[in-house]
């Protein structure tokens, strides 16, 4: 029986851009496992099945409900041990967290500065309005004041990614010859950002760029497939 | 017979600065390999066996060179593959080498701006003047000029923790509830610092602080015992 999952969308219900549940989406196609996706906004989380954190991704198998992408990438570690794995053992994994608290003090804040604006309009009316709401006020200014001058940013946030632009000259994965939840966790980021903007965040000739190619080739190209911009 | 390790050495041939020989000495004792260390200054690589690359640590191990802190954990995983692993797989090296390089771009620039000063002034005078000429022409700056006012970017320094430091929520080390190479990696830095400036860089409730004091009572205090500063 497939594995049903709560994804965030935008206002188009193809749209998808939350990086959680992108991290979410590619371990389940990591695990092979088959998922039936549903469409949900912020505004619609009366929709989650129960136990939840009023937050997707939420996955469904069977009687089992799970919240939380790190929930949810340890709960398919352990329901499939004999498929490739997530995290590589108790040192693989540990490091992935770490992976994952870079990823959130460094890439997410890198990007919202560049595309936040951009994400806030593939909202519908209504989430916008929820979330410029929530948002702004723990930001201190507006989404218009907080990408201001994007362009001038952009070497900033180049300079930010070089630990992870270093760590891929060794493989062609974070994680080394193949992909893993780490190198998920971080394209979630990516994905939300190209899923709602046509702004190149990447310079051609990033070592990043050609590694995001790669991940948006995995699984039949399944995040190159989703409604999104760019390559 | 006994693992021989080149090591740097302060204008006290006890103190032991290098972060990198740091990795390889902990490394050494996560897989109980018996060490005898050999100082030598920066000026002194005529010391040095060879193969070398002109930097220290090396190991000489029988007929074998390795030099490298990364090849010397390598070579040690090799080796000894039924002692605890250093790695934990191949996922868990590839991520050790993601905190490599940001321990690298992040951690290692953050404590030069904060204790670099003190540690030229522990090199013997003529390691001082070459460290001195090589180095000040890369900053732009004198090493007086870089550390100038350390005292106002400690809580930059701090922020920039925060990937480490939230990961610590998780565990008692980074890679989870044993150490392993990705701590020796970053402790090394930490390390340094203690062995070469009493300018505490770590406030009194911050978990790395924590964690810094486990890495120091491992293998019976090793790094705890070498002549430093501080706790």
């Amino acid at each position: 029986m497939a594995v049903t999952m709560y994804d965030l969308a935008g206002a188009e219900l193809e749209r998808r851009p939350s990086p959680f549940c992108w991290r979410a989406r590619m371990a389940l196609a990591h695990k092979g496992v088959d998922v039936e996706t549903i469409p949900c906004r912020f505004l619609e989380k009366e929709k989650l099945p129960k136990p939840n954190d009023n937050k997707v991704p939420i996955i469904v198998d069977g009687d089992t409900v799970i919240h939380d992408s790190w929930a949810i990438a340890a709960y398919l570690e352990e329901q499939y041990p004999s498929r490739p794995s997530l995290f590589g053992g108790e040192t693989g994994r540990a490091l992935a967290r770490f992976v994952q608290e870079w990823t959130e003090t460094t890439v997410r804040g890198g990007l919202a500065r560049l595309v936040l604006l951009d994400g806030v309009r593939h909202l519908d009316t209504a989430d916008q309005t929820y979330f410029r709401s929530t948002r702004e006020p723990r930001f201190g200014m507006t989404i218009e004041e907080l990408v201001e001058g994007r362009e001038t940013r952009l070497s900033e946030f180049a300079r930010d990614l070089e630990p992870l632009r270093r760590a891929l000259e060794h493989g062609d994965f974070l994680a080394g010859r193949a992909p893993a939840y780490a190198d998920y966790i971080v394209f979630g980021e990516f994905q939300w950002a190209r899923s709602v903007s046509d702004f190149e965040v990447l310079a051609p000739d990033d070592q990043i760029r050609a590694w995001r190619g790669r991940m948006l080739d995995l699984f039949g190209g399944l995040a190159r497939q989703t409604l999104a911009y760019g390559d």
